[in-house]
Protein backbone atom coordinates (compact mmCIF):
# COMPACT_ATOMS: atom_id res chain seq x y z
CA UNK A 1 0.00 0.00 0.00
CA UNK A 2 2.01 3.07 -1.10
CA UNK A 3 0.54 5.23 -3.34
CA UNK A 4 1.04 8.69 -3.58
CA UNK A 5 -1.66 9.77 -5.91
CA UNK A 6 -0.01 10.70 -9.20
CA UNK A 7 3.23 9.11 -8.92
CA UNK A 8 3.84 6.91 -11.88
CA UNK A 9 4.71 3.35 -10.84
CA UNK A 10 6.50 0.51 -12.90
CA UNK A 11 3.65 -0.92 -15.02
CA UNK A 12 0.69 1.44 -14.58
CA UNK A 13 0.38 4.77 -16.56
CA UNK A 14 0.06 8.19 -14.39
CA UNK A 15 -3.39 8.42 -15.66
CA UNK A 16 -5.26 5.49 -14.76
CA UNK A 17 -3.62 5.68 -11.33
CA UNK A 18 -5.06 8.57 -10.57
CA UNK A 19 -8.83 7.49 -12.12
CA UNK A 20 -8.21 4.42 -9.70
CA UNK A 21 -7.18 6.42 -6.57
CA UNK A 22 -10.31 9.00 -7.82
CA UNK A 23 -12.51 5.74 -7.79
CA UNK A 24 -11.26 4.08 -4.55
CA UNK A 25 -11.91 7.88 -2.78
CA UNK A 26 -15.64 7.72 -3.89
CA UNK A 27 -16.02 4.16 -2.93
CA UNK A 28 -14.41 4.59 0.62
CA UNK A 29 -16.91 7.69 1.00
CA UNK A 30 -19.55 5.63 -0.34
CA UNK A 31 -19.22 2.42 2.21
CA UNK A 32 -18.60 5.55 5.18
CA UNK A 33 -21.83 7.72 3.83
CA UNK A 34 -23.63 4.50 4.08
CA UNK A 35 -21.98 2.62 7.39
CA UNK A 36 -23.23 6.13 9.43
CA UNK A 37 -26.57 6.45 8.29
CA UNK A 38 -27.70 2.90 8.71
CA UNK A 39 -25.53 2.91 11.73
CA UNK A 40 -27.92 5.87 12.58
CA UNK A 41 -30.99 4.14 11.84
CA UNK A 42 -30.18 1.02 13.83
CA UNK A 43 -28.98 3.04 16.79
CA UNK A 44 -31.91 4.97 17.20
CA UNK A 45 -34.80 1.73 16.51
CA UNK A 46 -32.26 0.20 19.31
CA UNK A 47 -32.35 3.08 21.79
CA UNK A 48 -35.98 2.81 22.09
CA UNK A 49 -35.24 -0.61 24.76
CA UNK A 50 -32.91 1.30 26.37
CA UNK A 51 -33.54 0.40 30.19
CA UNK A 52 -33.62 4.15 31.47
CA UNK A 53 -34.54 6.88 29.55
CA UNK A 54 -31.56 8.87 30.71
CA UNK A 55 -29.70 5.66 28.54
CA UNK A 56 -32.27 5.84 25.54
CA UNK A 57 -31.01 10.30 25.17
CA UNK A 58 -27.55 9.35 25.49
CA UNK A 59 -27.82 6.45 22.65
CA UNK A 60 -29.99 9.07 20.66
CA UNK A 61 -27.55 11.70 20.76
CA UNK A 62 -24.50 8.81 19.46
CA UNK A 63 -27.43 8.31 16.91
CA UNK A 64 -28.04 11.56 15.79
CA UNK A 65 -24.09 11.84 15.46
CA UNK A 66 -23.74 9.02 12.71
CA UNK A 67 -26.42 11.17 11.08
CA UNK A 68 -24.38 14.28 11.07
CA UNK A 69 -21.52 12.24 9.81
CA UNK A 70 -22.97 11.18 6.78
CA UNK A 71 -24.36 14.34 6.05
CA UNK A 72 -20.62 15.60 6.11
CA UNK A 73 -19.57 12.91 3.72
CA UNK A 74 -22.50 13.63 1.77
CA UNK A 75 -21.45 17.19 1.20
CA UNK A 76 -17.51 15.65 0.57
CA UNK A 77 -19.35 13.99 -2.67
CA UNK A 78 -21.49 16.60 -3.71
CA UNK A 79 -18.29 19.13 -3.62
CA UNK A 80 -16.76 16.20 -5.89
CA UNK A 81 -19.75 16.34 -8.17
CA UNK A 82 -20.63 12.87 -7.06
CA UNK A 83 -24.53 12.09 -6.13
CA UNK A 84 -24.83 9.85 -2.55
CA UNK A 85 -26.70 7.44 -3.73
CA UNK A 86 -24.41 6.44 -6.30
CA UNK A 87 -21.30 6.07 -4.18
CA UNK A 88 -23.15 4.10 -1.81
CA UNK A 89 -25.23 2.02 -4.29
CA UNK A 90 -22.25 -0.67 -4.53
CA UNK A 91 -22.32 -1.18 -0.95
CA UNK A 92 -25.58 -1.18 -0.15
CA UNK A 93 -26.55 -4.66 -0.66
CA UNK A 94 -23.69 -5.89 2.13
CA UNK A 95 -23.74 -3.70 4.36
CA UNK A 96 -27.70 -4.34 5.00
CA UNK A 97 -26.94 -7.87 5.14
CA UNK A 98 -24.03 -7.21 7.30
CA UNK A 99 -26.55 -5.77 10.01
CA UNK A 100 -29.19 -8.19 9.36
CA UNK A 101 -26.45 -11.17 10.21
CA UNK A 102 -25.86 -9.03 13.32
CA UNK A 103 -29.14 -8.06 15.12
CA UNK A 104 -28.61 -7.43 18.18
CA UNK A 105 -31.07 -9.77 20.85
CA UNK A 106 -31.50 -6.83 22.95
CA UNK A 107 -29.92 -3.46 24.62
CA UNK A 108 -26.90 -4.76 26.34
CA UNK A 109 -26.03 -6.62 22.56
CA UNK A 110 -27.09 -3.40 21.03
CA UNK A 111 -24.92 -1.48 23.18
CA UNK A 112 -21.85 -4.17 22.19
CA UNK A 113 -22.45 -3.81 18.60
CA UNK A 114 -21.64 -0.32 18.82
CA UNK A 115 -18.86 -0.22 20.97
CA UNK A 116 -17.57 -2.83 18.76
CA UNK A 117 -18.07 -1.73 15.44
CA UNK A 118 -17.55 1.64 15.80
CA UNK A 119 -14.32 1.07 17.44
CA UNK A 120 -13.09 -1.57 14.97
CA UNK A 121 -14.10 1.15 11.62
CA UNK A 122 -12.47 3.73 12.64
CA UNK A 123 -9.00 1.95 13.40
CA UNK A 124 -9.52 0.52 9.48
CA UNK A 125 -10.34 4.54 8.59
CA UNK A 126 -7.26 5.41 10.38
CA UNK A 127 -5.27 2.76 9.14
CA UNK A 128 -5.88 4.07 5.81
CA UNK A 129 -6.07 7.56 6.47
CA UNK A 130 -2.21 7.78 5.47
CA UNK A 131 -2.41 6.79 2.82
CA UNK A 132 -4.77 9.46 1.24
CA UNK A 133 -5.19 12.99 0.20
CA UNK A 134 -5.17 15.81 3.07
CA UNK A 135 -8.92 16.27 1.91
CA UNK A 136 -10.24 13.18 2.43
CA UNK A 137 -8.26 12.70 5.46
CA UNK A 138 -9.58 15.36 6.90
CA UNK A 139 -13.17 14.02 5.93
CA UNK A 140 -12.41 10.26 7.59
CA UNK A 141 -11.09 12.77 10.47
CA UNK A 142 -14.31 14.46 10.86
CA UNK A 143 -16.41 11.56 10.84
CA UNK A 144 -14.93 10.24 13.79
CA UNK A 145 -16.79 8.98 17.02
CA UNK A 146 -15.99 11.72 19.83
CA UNK A 147 -14.04 9.91 22.60
CA UNK A 148 -16.88 10.66 24.84
CA UNK A 149 -18.97 8.49 23.05
CA UNK A 150 -16.55 5.68 23.33
CA UNK A 151 -15.93 5.96 26.68
CA UNK A 152 -19.27 6.48 27.50
CA UNK A 153 -20.07 3.43 26.24
CA UNK A 154 -17.30 1.66 27.85
CA UNK A 155 -18.48 3.07 30.92
CA UNK A 156 -22.24 1.50 30.60
CA UNK A 157 -20.98 -1.82 29.69
CA UNK A 158 -18.65 -2.21 32.09
CA UNK A 159 -21.33 -0.95 34.57
CA UNK A 160 -23.54 -3.83 33.14
CA UNK A 161 -21.16 -6.27 33.56
CA UNK A 162 -20.74 -5.76 37.51
CA UNK A 163 -24.19 -5.38 37.63
CA UNK A 164 -24.97 -8.66 35.92
CA UNK A 165 -22.03 -10.79 35.71
CA UNK A 166 -23.80 -13.62 33.95
CA UNK A 167 -23.78 -11.31 30.80
CA UNK A 168 -20.13 -11.98 30.39
CA UNK A 169 -20.00 -15.07 28.67
CA UNK A 170 -22.90 -13.62 25.87
CA UNK A 171 -21.35 -10.41 25.19
CA UNK A 172 -18.14 -12.05 25.28
CA UNK A 173 -19.58 -14.62 22.52
CA UNK A 174 -21.60 -11.98 20.80
CA UNK A 175 -18.57 -9.47 20.75
CA UNK A 176 -16.64 -12.38 18.84
CA UNK A 177 -19.49 -13.14 16.27
CA UNK A 178 -19.11 -9.30 16.15
CA UNK A 179 -15.49 -9.12 14.97
CA UNK A 180 -15.95 -12.36 12.88
CA UNK A 181 -18.65 -10.54 10.71
CA UNK A 182 -17.33 -6.92 10.51
CA UNK A 183 -13.51 -8.63 8.87
CA UNK A 184 -15.61 -10.91 7.03
CA UNK A 185 -17.28 -7.93 5.74
CA UNK A 186 -14.45 -5.30 4.92
CA UNK A 187 -12.99 -8.60 3.31
CA UNK A 188 -15.76 -9.31 1.02
CA UNK A 189 -16.51 -5.33 0.17
CA UNK A 190 -12.43 -5.25 -0.23
CA UNK A 191 -12.00 -8.77 -2.69
CA UNK A 192 -15.98 -7.68 -4.86
CA UNK A 193 -15.53 -4.65 -5.62
CA UNK A 194 -11.57 -3.60 -5.59
CA UNK A 195 -11.43 -1.43 -2.89
CA UNK A 196 -8.29 -1.71 -1.98
CA UNK A 197 -6.85 -1.61 -4.71
CA UNK A 198 -7.28 2.06 -5.42
CA UNK A 199 -4.36 1.98 -2.74
CA UNK A 200 -1.90 -0.06 -4.36
CA UNK A 201 0.60 1.97 -6.76
CA UNK A 202 1.38 -1.19 -8.67
CA UNK A 203 -0.49 -4.55 -9.17
CA UNK A 204 1.79 -6.50 -6.96
CA UNK A 205 -1.48 -8.49 -5.88
CA UNK A 206 0.88 -10.77 -2.95
CA UNK A 207 2.16 -7.90 -1.51
CA UNK A 208 -0.97 -6.27 -1.15
CA UNK A 209 -2.51 -9.43 0.29
CA UNK A 210 0.05 -8.60 2.65
CA UNK A 211 -0.57 -5.42 3.83
CA UNK A 212 -4.29 -6.53 4.14
CA UNK A 213 -3.50 -9.89 6.00
CA UNK A 214 -1.33 -7.23 8.44
CA UNK A 215 -4.36 -4.45 8.85
CA UNK A 216 -6.95 -7.22 9.81
CA UNK A 217 -4.47 -8.86 12.09
CA UNK A 218 -4.00 -5.14 13.88
CA UNK A 219 -7.70 -4.40 13.74
CA UNK A 220 -7.85 -8.30 15.63
CA UNK A 221 -5.23 -7.11 18.22
CA UNK A 222 -6.75 -3.42 19.01
CA UNK A 223 -10.10 -5.44 19.78
CA UNK A 224 -9.03 -7.74 21.77
CA UNK A 225 -7.35 -5.45 24.03
CA UNK A 226 -10.56 -3.53 23.99
CA UNK A 227 -12.52 -6.37 25.05
CA UNK A 228 -10.46 -6.97 27.92
CA UNK A 229 -10.70 -3.08 28.96
CA UNK A 230 -14.65 -4.75 29.61
CA UNK A 231 -13.08 -7.89 31.03
CA UNK A 232 -14.08 -9.98 28.28
CA UNK A 233 -12.18 -12.98 26.89
CA UNK A 234 -12.38 -11.59 22.47
CA UNK B 1 -58.81 29.42 29.70
CA UNK B 2 -57.16 33.00 31.23
CA UNK B 3 -54.45 32.71 33.55
CA UNK B 4 -52.17 35.07 33.39
CA UNK B 5 -49.96 33.49 36.67
CA UNK B 6 -50.12 35.07 39.51
CA UNK B 7 -53.06 37.07 39.06
CA UNK B 8 -55.95 36.60 41.93
CA UNK B 9 -59.31 34.80 40.79
CA UNK B 10 -62.18 34.45 43.09
CA UNK B 11 -61.90 31.27 44.94
CA UNK B 12 -58.04 29.98 44.34
CA UNK B 13 -55.33 31.66 46.30
CA UNK B 14 -52.09 33.14 44.08
CA UNK B 15 -49.85 30.92 45.76
CA UNK B 16 -51.79 27.80 44.91
CA UNK B 17 -52.28 29.29 41.24
CA UNK B 18 -48.40 29.72 40.72
CA UNK B 19 -48.20 26.12 41.97
CA UNK B 20 -50.25 24.82 39.82
CA UNK B 21 -49.01 27.01 36.60
CA UNK B 22 -45.89 25.50 37.42
CA UNK B 23 -46.88 22.30 37.17
CA UNK B 24 -48.66 22.73 34.25
CA UNK B 25 -45.47 24.18 32.17
CA UNK B 26 -43.42 20.84 33.42
CA UNK B 27 -46.39 18.74 32.38
CA UNK B 28 -46.47 20.45 29.31
CA UNK B 29 -42.55 20.32 28.78
CA UNK B 30 -42.43 16.65 29.97
CA UNK B 31 -45.44 15.08 27.11
CA UNK B 32 -43.62 17.57 24.21
CA UNK B 33 -40.01 16.70 25.57
CA UNK B 34 -41.26 12.49 25.44
CA UNK B 35 -43.35 13.29 21.93
CA UNK B 36 -39.93 14.36 20.48
CA UNK B 37 -37.75 11.88 21.81
CA UNK B 38 -40.69 9.49 20.52
CA UNK B 39 -41.23 10.54 17.26
CA UNK B 40 -37.29 10.61 16.90
CA UNK B 41 -36.91 6.93 17.51
CA UNK B 42 -40.03 6.15 15.27
CA UNK B 43 -39.25 8.16 12.22
CA UNK B 44 -35.64 7.22 11.76
CA UNK B 45 -36.55 3.85 12.23
CA UNK B 46 -39.19 3.83 9.89
CA UNK B 47 -36.79 5.90 7.36
CA UNK B 48 -34.95 2.64 6.64
CA UNK B 49 -37.95 1.55 4.63
CA UNK B 50 -37.61 5.17 1.99
CA UNK B 51 -38.48 3.99 -1.18
CA UNK B 52 -34.92 6.14 -2.31
CA UNK B 53 -31.78 6.96 -0.79
CA UNK B 54 -32.74 10.72 -1.26
CA UNK B 55 -36.05 10.44 0.82
CA UNK B 56 -34.31 8.32 3.54
CA UNK B 57 -31.81 11.06 4.25
CA UNK B 58 -34.93 13.23 4.28
CA UNK B 59 -36.73 11.18 6.73
CA UNK B 60 -33.56 11.13 8.29
CA UNK B 61 -33.00 14.58 9.26
CA UNK B 62 -36.55 15.48 10.17
CA UNK B 63 -35.82 12.56 12.80
CA UNK B 64 -32.79 14.43 13.69
CA UNK B 65 -34.64 17.58 14.73
CA UNK B 66 -36.81 16.27 16.52
CA UNK B 67 -34.22 14.26 18.90
CA UNK B 68 -32.74 18.14 18.37
CA UNK B 69 -35.97 19.44 19.91
CA UNK B 70 -35.67 16.78 22.31
CA UNK B 71 -32.45 18.79 24.09
CA UNK B 72 -33.89 21.83 24.00
CA UNK B 73 -36.67 20.80 26.44
CA UNK B 74 -34.76 19.17 28.17
CA UNK B 75 -32.20 22.01 29.19
CA UNK B 76 -35.19 23.73 29.70
CA UNK B 77 -36.39 21.72 32.31
CA UNK B 78 -32.81 21.43 33.56
CA UNK B 79 -33.18 25.38 34.15
CA UNK B 80 -35.80 24.90 36.30
CA UNK B 81 -33.84 21.93 38.37
CA UNK B 82 -36.17 19.96 36.85
CA UNK B 83 -35.37 16.28 35.91
CA UNK B 84 -36.69 14.96 32.52
CA UNK B 85 -36.91 11.87 33.33
CA UNK B 86 -39.52 12.89 36.28
CA UNK B 87 -41.06 15.56 33.59
CA UNK B 88 -41.89 12.58 30.94
CA UNK B 89 -42.77 9.86 33.29
CA UNK B 90 -46.73 10.72 33.78
CA UNK B 91 -46.99 11.04 29.47
CA UNK B 92 -44.57 7.63 28.72
CA UNK B 93 -47.40 5.10 28.88
CA UNK B 94 -49.93 6.93 26.97
CA UNK B 95 -47.42 7.93 24.18
CA UNK B 96 -46.36 4.54 23.66
CA UNK B 97 -49.98 3.15 23.58
CA UNK B 98 -50.61 5.78 21.03
CA UNK B 99 -47.37 4.74 18.67
CA UNK B 100 -48.40 1.21 19.23
CA UNK B 101 -51.98 2.13 18.26
CA UNK B 102 -50.82 3.78 15.23
CA UNK B 103 -47.74 1.25 13.79
CA UNK B 104 -47.47 2.37 10.15
CA UNK B 105 -47.72 -0.42 8.04
CA UNK B 106 -45.19 0.66 5.30
CA UNK B 107 -43.28 3.87 4.37
CA UNK B 108 -46.55 5.72 2.87
CA UNK B 109 -48.27 5.39 6.20
CA UNK B 110 -45.38 6.56 7.91
CA UNK B 111 -45.11 9.76 6.01
CA UNK B 112 -48.29 10.28 6.39
CA UNK B 113 -48.58 10.15 10.49
CA UNK B 114 -45.18 12.34 10.49
CA UNK B 115 -47.20 14.61 8.20
CA UNK B 116 -50.57 14.50 9.98
CA UNK B 117 -49.44 14.30 13.51
CA UNK B 118 -46.72 16.97 13.76
CA UNK B 119 -49.09 19.95 12.51
CA UNK B 120 -51.67 18.71 15.09
CA UNK B 121 -49.44 18.67 17.84
CA UNK B 122 -47.82 22.51 16.59
CA UNK B 123 -51.40 23.76 16.68
CA UNK B 124 -52.24 22.45 20.01
CA UNK B 125 -49.12 23.85 20.97
CA UNK B 126 -49.20 26.60 19.07
CA UNK B 127 -52.99 27.52 20.86
CA UNK B 128 -52.10 26.87 23.82
CA UNK B 129 -48.75 29.50 24.22
CA UNK B 130 -51.04 32.52 23.93
CA UNK B 131 -51.48 31.64 27.62
CA UNK B 132 -48.02 30.86 28.42
CA UNK B 133 -45.20 33.16 30.20
CA UNK B 134 -42.54 34.23 27.53
CA UNK B 135 -39.64 31.37 28.22
CA UNK B 136 -42.44 28.40 27.94
CA UNK B 137 -43.86 30.50 25.17
CA UNK B 138 -39.85 30.72 23.11
CA UNK B 139 -39.39 27.10 24.13
CA UNK B 140 -42.39 26.17 22.13
CA UNK B 141 -41.63 28.04 19.35
CA UNK B 142 -37.63 26.53 18.89
CA UNK B 143 -39.58 22.90 18.53
CA UNK B 144 -42.04 23.87 15.74
CA UNK B 145 -41.39 21.64 13.04
CA UNK B 146 -39.77 23.99 10.65
CA UNK B 147 -42.14 25.18 7.64
CA UNK B 148 -39.62 23.21 5.48
CA UNK B 149 -40.15 20.03 6.74
CA UNK B 150 -43.80 20.20 6.21
CA UNK B 151 -43.70 21.60 2.81
CA UNK B 152 -41.74 18.28 2.41
CA UNK B 153 -44.01 16.35 3.35
CA UNK B 154 -46.58 17.50 1.46
CA UNK B 155 -44.73 17.45 -1.54
CA UNK B 156 -43.68 13.84 -1.31
CA UNK B 157 -47.31 13.14 -0.22
CA UNK B 158 -49.25 14.64 -3.25
CA UNK B 159 -46.54 12.67 -5.21
CA UNK B 160 -47.36 9.36 -3.92
CA UNK B 161 -50.37 10.16 -5.14
CA UNK B 162 -49.95 11.23 -8.08
CA UNK B 163 -47.86 8.09 -8.92
CA UNK B 164 -50.47 5.93 -7.52
CA UNK B 165 -54.13 7.21 -7.26
CA UNK B 166 -54.88 3.80 -5.68
CA UNK B 167 -53.27 4.75 -2.49
CA UNK B 168 -55.57 7.76 -1.94
CA UNK B 169 -58.40 6.12 0.01
CA UNK B 170 -56.41 3.69 2.27
CA UNK B 171 -53.77 6.84 3.20
CA UNK B 172 -57.72 8.99 3.57
CA UNK B 173 -59.05 6.26 5.77
CA UNK B 174 -55.24 6.11 8.15
CA UNK B 175 -55.75 10.27 7.67
CA UNK B 176 -58.82 9.75 9.80
CA UNK B 177 -57.67 7.29 12.49
CA UNK B 178 -54.75 9.12 13.07
CA UNK B 179 -57.16 12.27 13.47
CA UNK B 180 -59.23 10.23 15.78
CA UNK B 181 -56.33 8.81 17.81
CA UNK B 182 -54.62 12.23 18.26
CA UNK B 183 -57.48 14.13 19.56
CA UNK B 184 -58.49 10.85 21.78
CA UNK B 185 -54.58 10.82 23.08
CA UNK B 186 -54.57 14.53 23.86
CA UNK B 187 -58.11 14.33 25.88
CA UNK B 188 -57.03 11.43 27.54
CA UNK B 189 -53.61 13.25 28.82
CA UNK B 190 -55.46 16.34 29.36
CA UNK B 191 -57.86 14.96 31.74
CA UNK B 192 -55.80 11.81 33.63
CA UNK B 193 -53.04 14.26 34.74
CA UNK B 194 -55.69 17.29 34.96
CA UNK B 195 -53.23 18.84 31.50
CA UNK B 196 -55.16 21.58 31.16
CA UNK B 197 -56.40 23.01 34.19
CA UNK B 198 -53.02 24.28 34.92
CA UNK B 199 -54.38 26.87 32.66
CA UNK B 200 -57.62 27.61 34.17
CA UNK B 201 -57.69 30.87 36.40
CA UNK B 202 -60.33 29.46 38.54
CA UNK B 203 -62.33 26.29 38.86
CA UNK B 204 -64.69 27.30 36.38
CA UNK B 205 -65.06 23.24 34.87
CA UNK B 206 -67.63 23.90 32.28
CA UNK B 207 -66.26 26.71 30.81
CA UNK B 208 -63.19 25.18 30.48
CA UNK B 209 -64.90 22.08 28.84
CA UNK B 210 -65.80 24.81 26.41
CA UNK B 211 -62.89 25.93 26.01
CA UNK B 212 -61.10 22.21 25.27
CA UNK B 213 -63.70 21.52 22.58
CA UNK B 214 -63.71 24.90 20.45
CA UNK B 215 -60.06 23.37 20.55
CA UNK B 216 -60.75 20.41 19.06
CA UNK B 217 -63.08 21.87 16.58
CA UNK B 218 -60.38 23.97 15.50
CA UNK B 219 -57.79 21.25 15.44
CA UNK B 220 -60.01 19.02 13.42
CA UNK B 221 -60.83 21.54 11.18
CA UNK B 222 -57.10 22.67 10.65
CA UNK B 223 -56.67 18.93 9.58
CA UNK B 224 -59.55 18.69 7.64
CA UNK B 225 -57.51 21.71 5.28
CA UNK B 226 -54.49 19.51 5.28
CA UNK B 227 -56.18 16.61 4.18
CA UNK B 228 -58.03 18.57 1.09
CA UNK B 229 -54.50 20.20 0.23
CA UNK B 230 -53.26 16.46 -0.48
CA UNK B 231 -56.92 16.49 -2.05
CA UNK B 232 -58.24 13.35 0.60
CA UNK B 233 -61.60 13.56 2.27
CA UNK B 234 -60.96 14.14 5.76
Amino acid sequence: MSIPPGESAPNVSVGELNARYDKFVVDLLGVIAYGELSAFERLSSDARYSPTLHDRAALGRMAVAEFEHFEVVRARLAEMNMDVELAIRPFQTSVDAFHDRTRPADWYESLMKAYVVDAISEDFYRAISEFLDPRTREIIAAVQTNAESGRLLQDRLKKMLTDDPRLASRLALWGRRLVAEVLTQARQVGTEHTFLRGLMADDDVPAARDEVSTLMAQLTKNHSRRMSQLGLTA
